[in-house]
């Protein structure tokens, strides 16, 4: 028995998400399913389990070989069974305590917004189309004071019982020449819906609705219920994990 | 009767290209058919006829409308029928003088390759993937032949009787940090896939099979037999029509 991990990057667009869902098409069903034809049955472990339609740069995943693999060999089988929206990049033989999911330090997301009066065809399945203008340097203030360890349940989707303490180590947005609003966020880990609960509540100070310091008053009140909703899906994409 | 300028920007990945033809959906098919449902019918003439495959981020079109129109009304009900694949984000009234095609005194394209071992999901429609790695500062010194006013044979499909001299006014290379490199071409006007021709040249110059002074004696070869065919649609885009 030897683990392996895998490094890959899809595009979400057409996935019910990254975890495996029965009758669903999902990123961890099709690679399992491509993994079982080339070497039998396994489970894999992942990274970050990203919500439908978001995306990956960087997504890492981990399972056990009954015999040992050929990792070239593997990398060319997966390429020809996933095609092009699903591309691991990279295999390789890992120790036996190597977990994708319990041994990453940090994630990395991206958010991007196209952010003018009318929509970029070519960035319609990847960055989010708001029309207003926003105010990025408030919107980078912001954020700030989502860096350190806080509980943010008043940004992560519901789930009695779960602590929502999370660790985010940096946060910025910047503005792009080409009216692109980007968002990196590095964290420990996140919980359900965070990054997307950010972007949306960032998105309200960058259209003046809240001022940047409402992200600490937000953060203190603990209760989903005075956030202002998640982003859509598909301007996020899951950039990098660390290990 | 007066002239209207519509800028619009397109991907161009569902259609057969921009030029109307019977039985196939294009871009000016799908445009002229909404025209058609507001304002009744009307024929559009364009800066640049874009091949199958190939996007737009800023292309214009003209055409006569019998009555005046309300542009604001006319990109608003143009954006509901059009629907995301195509933006038309501006409408203006011009001068009878002014045709989208003729008045142009610019075309400016960008041709997007990624360059790694691997491709990337999320721009497998708006990027080449060429896997070995490429000389950027040999493709930059190559297509500094290309500036000026040449004969482009060579790099033009074959159209007999008409002239393929065209004035291209400044070509560059460069590398992006994310693995992409970038080809910009601003020219008067260009021939039929001579942009996507320049490209395949600067891949082989890139690649090592050609010295960048190749450019020079391709040129004067008038040819295009000496060439090494066209590079795929999906990396080209219509960037900028100046007038």
């Amino acid at each position: 028995m030897t683990r392996y991990r895998l490094d890959l990057a899809y595009d979400g667009s057409g996935f019910h998400g990254y975890a495996r869902q029965p009758d669903l098409r999902t990123v961890q069903g099709v690679l399992e399913e491509a993994l079982e034809q080339i070497i039998g049955p396994v489970t894999t472990e992942t990274a970050g389990r990203t919500d439908a339609g978001v995306h990956a740069r960087h997504q890492v995943a981990s399972f056990d070989g009954a015999q040992p693999i050929d990792c070239g060999k593997l990398v060319r089988s997966l390429t020809r069974l996933l095609g092009p929206e699903v591309v691991v990049y990279r295999c390789q033989p890992v120790g036996p305590e190597f977990s994708a999911r319990f041994s990453a330090t940090h994630r990395t997301y991206r958010y991007r917004i196209v952010n003018r009066p009318f929509p970029d065809p070519l960035r319609r399945s990847t960055a989010w189309h708001v029309k207003d203008p926003l105010d990025v340097d408030a919107m980078h203030e912001a954020v700030q004071h989502f860096v350190g360890e806080w509980d943010f349940a008043s940004f992560c989707r519901k789930n009695e019982g779960r602590t929502t303490v999370r660790t985010v180590l940096a946060a910025s947005w910047c503005a792009r020449p080409d009216d692109v609003l980007r968002f990196e966020v590095q964290g420990l880990a996140f919980c359900h819906q965070m990054v997307r609960s950010l972007t949306a509540f960032s998105v309200d100070v960058g259209l003046g609705k809240l001022e940047p310091s409402a992200a600490k008053s937000a953060l203190d009140a603990r209760d989903r219920s005075v956030t202002s909703g998640v982003a859509p899906p598909h301007g996020l994409v899951l950039w990098e994990v660390g290990y």
